[in-house]
């Protein structure tokens, strides 16, 4: 199985990502995608850097973030980032109808996505 | 290229799908999504009337049901729709910095989406 | 754009593989994926050779196989195919009413595949 | 893990669409995909009744369209979908070697599509 | 589960495949993938010979053939590919800092493939 | 069409940007990506900035790097990516032969992924 590196046998440069990940989130732990990224530390870092700022509330509310994130992790097929990111959607306020009309979307957009490329579609000028 | 079936040569069953469409939208004609699919009308009726059902405003607004759409729709790599559902979503509200924020978080999860499925990670207890 | 080596440009042992799908399919010329492909002698013969096998009639009819290969195409957005298996299917026999109802299909399984997916539904132990 | 409800704990709702999925189908119980979806009623409704209409015999025979719906479920990565279909196909009469002939087709289409968008081929005007 | 088709159940004609594949690698045992795959005994002697052909020293080097196996494989979800592949790249020299640029540069990929494809940038004409 | 912000047309952080990318690169214009994902200076500055890190010379050698690159974007479909990087592969040394057997190891790739995923081969304990 994928290795996981605890922050116990972590070297001095991830236990500094651990640290900012864990301050950051109010946690106590970080989650098994940052201990398996951990066998590359400069991946590790880059990779969690640029999800802090891209995550942080801005224009766009965080839990609308977090749906885009969990709609293309559904397109991707990624069962961890799936998980991960329900939970996430949830800990930001997604509740029940909110998730099932979520699903209702992505649902929609999977078909109606691959019946535009069946047909091969032209673009209407008015999107410009 | 592609059939599309404009209004004047559509038969009965497909104008009233137009029609519903246009009174729906607001609009003086139907996109070519719509004009591809009339090949089969029973398809095109099923498409528009859940299309319809599934993108009315309810627990989430029209504006993240749009971005949910396109995350899922770039995904797929579905050019059209990527078109198209940009276009919506501009009309129900999204600037530049949403945009560019969108396009960050979309950018994002595909990164690590692949590093997920990569490093074949094993789903936390603690995500249910 | 896209090299594309026609007959007459074309090396003996390209000739040699065009020839071959001229006969084996009643055609004057080959289709641009092969023009293409010529680029890499040994790599256009060998996608030939497994091509002619796959898809010659079988335990399973070729209109049948055409649609596999259709719902593939599509599933992987590849613009190309999906023009070329479409007038394959066609070539086979698809009729309009049949088009509507692979389309239907294809439709139906991308929606509950990313539903599946997003739910992470646990395989059934019936299923074997 | 993912929350199934069974029919003992389900609101009346959700078991109309289990009544009507064990009548139509004649099976004892419903499969992990419903119990699952069941999370949003009106969700798990559409999906059913759009599905038992696409799935329906037509100018489609039912083996034909399992085997269409398979291939897409395969192009999508979808394990759940992969093994659901695949037990339906053989019920409705996938033998041995019709299910090696498929499998051969998929993986036909699988490398020429990826090589027809990595040469990015230009569509033939006899495509249409 | 899938039913794997170990060598001293497997009829003749998958053992000379199995024997090749030992012989050819050096090993003892087949991995899953062929036992797997011998259901369909054409479709797995077509699938190594030609995999053998592939794989096979040329202008590129083994590990550079990994490499991108593996790329495709990440990029397409298939788990098991993943785990085989990362398993070979390293039998063929890919060590830590090597498998650290190289998940870097997966995921580079990854996100800018997504924003190109958001933004539907035209191809520049330099690029031919 | 998508909006292309030329140099003269730039804003002061996104000429600065575009002087690096050129410098680096040795070159006298930007590509379209670049001009694309102007629309938001700030994505446009950290994909700069993380790109150059990651295709700078390390433990792989740059003409890997692009191939692997190049093996993702055919994966995802991302006709751009695919071409853009076929000629940054041929300008570090990609020559035809090697672009052949690059090719038929996508394909092969290709089609074995879809077939491990259609058996759902269970992992081997030997891959770790």
């Amino acid at each position: 199985m994928t290795r996981l590196i605890d922050y116990d046998a972590a070297p001095a440069e991830v236990r500094a990502v651990y640290d900012d990940i864990m301050r950051t989130r109010g946690v106590r732990d970080v989650n098994n995608f940052w201990k398996a990224l951990a066998v590359d530390p400069p991946l590790l870092r880059a990779t969690w850097e640029r999800l802090k700022q891209v995550m942080a509330p801005g224009a766009l509310d965080p839990l609308t973030k977090e749906l885009v994130y969990l709609a293309v992790s559904i397109a991707h097929g990624c069962t961890y980032c799936i998980a991960s990111h329900t939970a996430a959607a949830r800990a930001r306020g997604m509740d029940e109808r909110m998730y099932g009309e979520f699903l209702a979307v992505v649902a929609m957009a999977a078909q109606t996505n691959r019946l535009a490329q069946a047909l091969r579609v032209p673009v209407d000028p008015a999107f410009g």
